[in-house]
């Protein structure tokens, strides 16, 4: 049976990667879009690889270690290990051998050690499930039949609130202007058409996936890729508070007592999506057939019902009740009505998300899928805005205008009933379809380094866990902000969602220059007709609906594209300064992003380093003997620091110190003012300018205490220390702890 | 000129130190009632001295360490040094040299080393002043004239809301029951003499300091001497909330527009009076002559015009305003009355808590001074009772009786204002007094271990942050949560009082009984009337106003008495833990406090710690080709630790390994489940439960990044590593620091 697309398209083997590295669309060498684990680790590239053998050529350690005191394979000699103080388990069993020098950690060994740590995770495996094995990969292809329900419920779903938008603006010019509904309604049928097939001339193009993000970056560059992704994440996030703001309208239209809740059934939709997201929907696909079908079958219902009847009549119109113009029917509000009629076009983009998804011939079957929607987008939107007409219905604030149609073709019976369930079904899971694709989104962003890096991170049911949590915030957010009332929403929505498809469409249109395939002058120009009327319909949607809330995408779009931008350039130029070079023959390199000359920091090979080891002492106990213990044993110059509040301090630890027998050099610092991690790290900083080119390694002994109320009767100096230190160069720091049962 | 009495006694020279600890009076060795910095740094006792000298001589270092390669007295050998990247002076003027060995910091060598830190210590400088040294200690006693009204402003600006409380609470069984008031302050001035006569025995017998909790401590026990404490702590929170309380409502009855801002009044004055006292108010004593004397005088004048007044009319008494009865007049009522005048007497303990502030003979002056300050009290207490009781004047909501006597007396010129000024500003400085003796309270029970450490600190102006900053948030919760109604926190203030004072008399008892000096048999006599006295006065407030808000005081004693209980235990086994024990011949003792036998964190000796290495690396960049390298330098077995998250990464970072020339022995883990933390932690419990007795020393090399907002781009392993890793025995942790520019 079919599985959730973006899931099936998430795992490919490994071999499946490399075809997509060498996928020869891209400018740059295109990892796919595929989704590994691997991702958060990317290979070095060649020059770095080249720098490593130089590097390691010179790499001399100045005493030869001995042979390792333990088998790290954790001892297949088996002397019966007795089980740890702190661990529950005998250790060694969480690890299997898998082949020579590689281990392969087992269940429990992701188990925290900490007993609240363990708490959680008790919690979370029963709220989400236990972790799932990188091996756990779906590898199933969805048959046509099962794709259509799957990858339609977002488009098909807008057809519950995009035809009651469209009106909705109409008529704020009063009960005349209603009849203008028609033909731009059929304006909006030629737009989806035009759409529909521009973006079956790019599945062909882009058989790994033709997400607008990737065809935008591809063929546009980088900037319209990132306005692209920043259209999609806002649709994405919109989609999800829209799609559950029409909803729970379907369900409190039916049953209008739970109006009050709208805000907190909304609320609780999210959290119950991305719980179920975060324990990874597996079945996903199955529960998407069922209710898509039945959706199209009851609206399908709807229509034979309401046109039989209205031909009962001769197809006279019911005249609308009357109702006052707050507007003057201006070009602006046309425009606007057009607009928001447009939103019924959202979704369209899943197919060409999920081409790798399909059954071989992938692309092929994803395209006659793609057109089976379209077709059946425009029979259900054209269908519904007539009989609307038909039947002279307005918005009202108690009950969608779908469920007028519902009340008026289906007074009696559960039929109604069974519409308005159908339609909060197929809103809901439209609202899934965004779980899905917003965490690949950012997932394919940062792995451009466009998006923080923790979007790579596959959580332990193999979905994306960081951008699942990020979507349901944000869009919890919006959903709040707005009271949950659909109506508000729409003109945010348009926006983002049209300047996708439009940078998509331009996109190909480059595309097409460059490639010249066989027919490439006629697939140029039905893209850029696409592309010229997403382009208008954007441009309208900004403009005309400004006012209204566009304002806030105008501006979130560059924002978003500002800050990936910021972000990009960040890893850039961490990759840069991290960035292995080959060294060269002198041992200072005053080249660019390497530390100045002479530094500890720079050091890379053993040899290179000059240690100095301080243990700051305080008092003369366990701990602290324990810390210079092991500074001592490490066989490097030391220096034991002690900071006193006055003078009388210092003798008398100076003469402690002569009783212990000065082992090690002593240095006092008085400090008058009483403050001991400031001199301390002056004192440090004094040393490093003194000798740039020593690596001081402070050893800071740590008690560790079992409880943690007891930790606000101590000072932390250990954590304050380290904090003083992080700015310095050159700076190591050890922590000795010691652990006591108190 | 006088200095502030706590100041003075807060620093003697160091030989006074001394004589204080062979004081003879204390059954343990007591330190004194003297506050020095280097309470922070306890002595060893002398087993722990021996068992020092003992480990020392068992002491072998491995291999010899080569000289240190870095003058530690920072260079007098004056190589020009350049200044560092991070540094804005030449840190190494940051230092001077004292004596070999010893270096002695600077100012400057406090700033902390950040912007944001530098900034916010210029704030904090100039707020508060710069840091004072150590040796800013001040010696000046203070003459008897200068002493009196220094100590006496809590004591006499009580009268100021004493009277009002014994007839607020007559009020309510009606106009009839005021004539209860005059037999009630003829019981309480008996009450005085018989509390300041027992004082003034106490102060001979405690010439370094007599504050109830020591004296308590030293007869009666660690619990009894608890149990004042916390009736202190009490008593000093709300010193400074009622004297507030009533200072503002001094000034609201003289200019009623401010009533509505009481609140906000009060917080203030407390957040000035905090700013005042950390920036060490060091000629507080001086403020206090001229307002203390002002006050007396000005009430004196009060008293004189309105007896004169009186006089003329023959002494008849003005009948009062009818009051509606609200309670029956029963015995509850008589004892709520008398324990609410009681109030008139806090502050009296001030004198003991001061006596080495006086001039020699200390405790004569200070005895002295303390007879001036109840007759005084005496004087002012009865005085206003029967000139209230003469104007038959009653508790108004709008203005104090203070205020209405004063509007009697004086109905033209400024004479109304200026006994408003002078009550508002002794009222005031007797907050202040609180901000005095609570941290230094806090600071005793610290150096017993009774309350945490950091109160111990004496911060950069030589007074006591932490303790100043725990009173004003206490005060001003208080203030707050009553709404700055004096009325109202009356009620909680005579328990914690008088607990104090019969815990401090019940202990002079004992102390006499066991002293048996010349004449004990008459001053126990003396000090057991005190005691029984304020005793009954501790029950009959503690039952009587039990309703009105003295259970929250008889809850929170015991409680503050547990909670100092459970941190001295936390104190004493940690202390324990960490004492030195003399090694015994064999390696392992398994002795009580000890980690268990073959513990790697046992070992105090440099020859018997077995190193084992591990680094773990994600990918081969600058930062971890700097930990591996830091970590051969060292000499030790060394193991490298990389978590794969599935077979081919381990694969392909093998390869890399290798390219690199496999200096290092590597083990991959492949974690199935992608976390990194988890498995790496158990790994490293594996290889510990193996050979528990090695020292696993992990290197982590930290990107330290420049701007706070890049570090949510990261996912911070290292903390979260040096989290996970706390619980785990024998396993230091050391960061590698790789500074990079952005």
């Amino acid at each position: 049976m079919g599985k959730s697309p973006s899931r099936a398209a998430a795992f490919r083997d490994s071999a499946e990667v490399r075809k997509g590295a060498k996928q020869p669309d891209g400018p740059e060498p295109d990892r796919g879009t595929l989704v590994t684990p691997s991702a958060e680790f990317p290979p070095l590239d060649p020059e770095e690889r080249a720098a490593l053998g130089r590097i390691g050529e010179r790499w001399r350690v100045p005493r030869r270690p001995d042979e390792l005191p333990v088998d790290p394979t954790l001892g297949r000699s088996r002397r019966g290990p007795a089980p740890s103080r702190f661990g529950r388990l005998t250790p060694i069993d969480l690890f299997t051998v898998e082949e020579p020098g590689e281990l392969c950690a087992t269940g429990p060994a992701h188990e925290p050690g900490s007993r609240t740590g363990r708490a959680l995770a008790r919690v979370r495996r029963t709220l989400f499930g236990p972790p799932l094995s990188s091996s756990a990969v779906i590898y199933e292809r969805m048959r046509k039949l099962v794709a259509l329900p799957i990858l339609s419920s977002d488009l098909l779903s807008s057809v519950a609130y995009g035809p009651e938008a469209l009106i909705a603006v109409l008529v704020l010019a009063g009960t005349s202007a209603l009849g203008l509904s028609l033909p731009l309604a059929a304006l909006l049928v030629v737009l989806m058409i035009a759409v529909g097939v521009s973006y079956r001339q790019t599945i062909p193009a882009y058989p790994h996936g033709a997400g607008s993000y990737i065809v935008a970056r591809d063929n546009l560059g980088t900037t319209a890729g990132l306005m692209a992704a920043a259209g999609l994440m806002l649709d994405y996030v919109l989609t999800v508070s829209v799609s559950i703001a029409a909803g729970v309208s379907a369900i409190t239209s039916a049953l209008p007592a739970f109006t009050p809740a709208t805000v907190l059934l909304g609320v609780l939709v999210i959290a119950v999506l991305l719980a179920g997201n975060l324990r990874g929907v597996r079945t996903a696909g199955n529960i998407f057939v069922l209710p898509t079908y039945a959706f199209v079958a009851a609206i399908l219902a709807l229509l034979l019902v309401g046109y039989a009847r209205a031909a009962g009549r001769g197809f006279a119109p019911v005249s609308p009740p009357p109702v006052p113009a707050t507007e003057g029917l201006g070009l602006l509000l046309v425009l606007r009505a057009f607009s928001s009629g447009a939103v019924s076009m959202t979704g369209i983009e899943a197919v060409s998300n999920a081409i790798p998804a399909f059954r071989p011939t992938e692309w092929r079957n994803a395209r006659t899928t793609l057109g089976w929607m379209v077709g059946m987008l425009v029979v259900l939107f054209a269908g519904l805005i007539g009989l609307i007409h038909l039947n002279g219905l307005v918005p009202r604030p108690d009950q969608t205008i779908l469920s007028q149609l519902g009340r008026v073709a289906f007074p009696t019976g559960p039929w109604y009933a069974l519409l308005q369930a159908t339609t909060a079904l197929i809103l809901l899971l439209a609202a899934n379809t965004a779980f899905n694709d917003f965490p690949r989104l950012l997932f394919f962003m940062a792995r451009n380094g466009h998006a923080p890096r923790r979007f790579l991170h596959l959580g332990d049911r193999l979905s994306f866990n960081n951008g699942l949590v990020a979507l349901a915030l944000a869009a919890a957010l919006i959903f709040v902000a707005f009271g949950g009332h659909t109506a508000s929403l729409i003109p945010l929505y348009a926006v983002g969602v049209f300047l996708a498809f439009t940078l998509s469409q331009a996109g190909m249109v480059v595309h097409w220059r460059r490639h010249r395939d066989r027919g490439w002058r006629r697939k140029l120009v039905l893209n850029a007709v696409g592309a010229t009327l997403s382009g208008l319909v954007l441009l309208i949607a900004a403009v005309g609906k400004f006012a209204q809330g566009a304002w806030l995408v105008v501006i979130a779009v560059p924002a978003l594209v500002l800050l990936a931008n910021r972000i990009h350039r960040h890893y850039a130029a961490l990759h840069q300064a991290l960035a292995l070079h080959p060294p060269s023959a002198e041992p200072v390199t005053p080249a660019g992003p390497r530390p100045p000359a002479g530094s500890a920091e720079g050091e890379e090979l053993p040899q290179e380093v000059r240690h100095l080891v301080i243990v700051p002492v305080a008092r003369l106990n366990r701990a602290s003997l324990r810390a210079l213990a092991y500074a001592a044993s490490l066989g490097q110059p030391t220096l034991a620091v002690h900071i006193a509040p006055e003078d009388a301090e210092a003798d008398r630890f100076r003469e402690q110190w002569q009783a212990w027998g000065d082992h090690l050099r002593l240095e006092t610092i008085v400090s008058p003012y009483r403050a001991v991690i400031g001199p301390l790290a002056h004192y440090l900083e004094a040393l490093h300018t003194t000798r740039p080119e020593l690596t001081l390694t402070v050893i800071v002994p740590e008690v560790v205490l079992r409880h943690r109320w007891h930790r606000l009767l101590h000072s932390r100096a250990e954590q304050r220390l380290r904090a003083a230190l992080r700015a310095l160069p050159g700076v190591v720091v050890t922590s000795v702890p010691v652990h006591v049962a108190e």
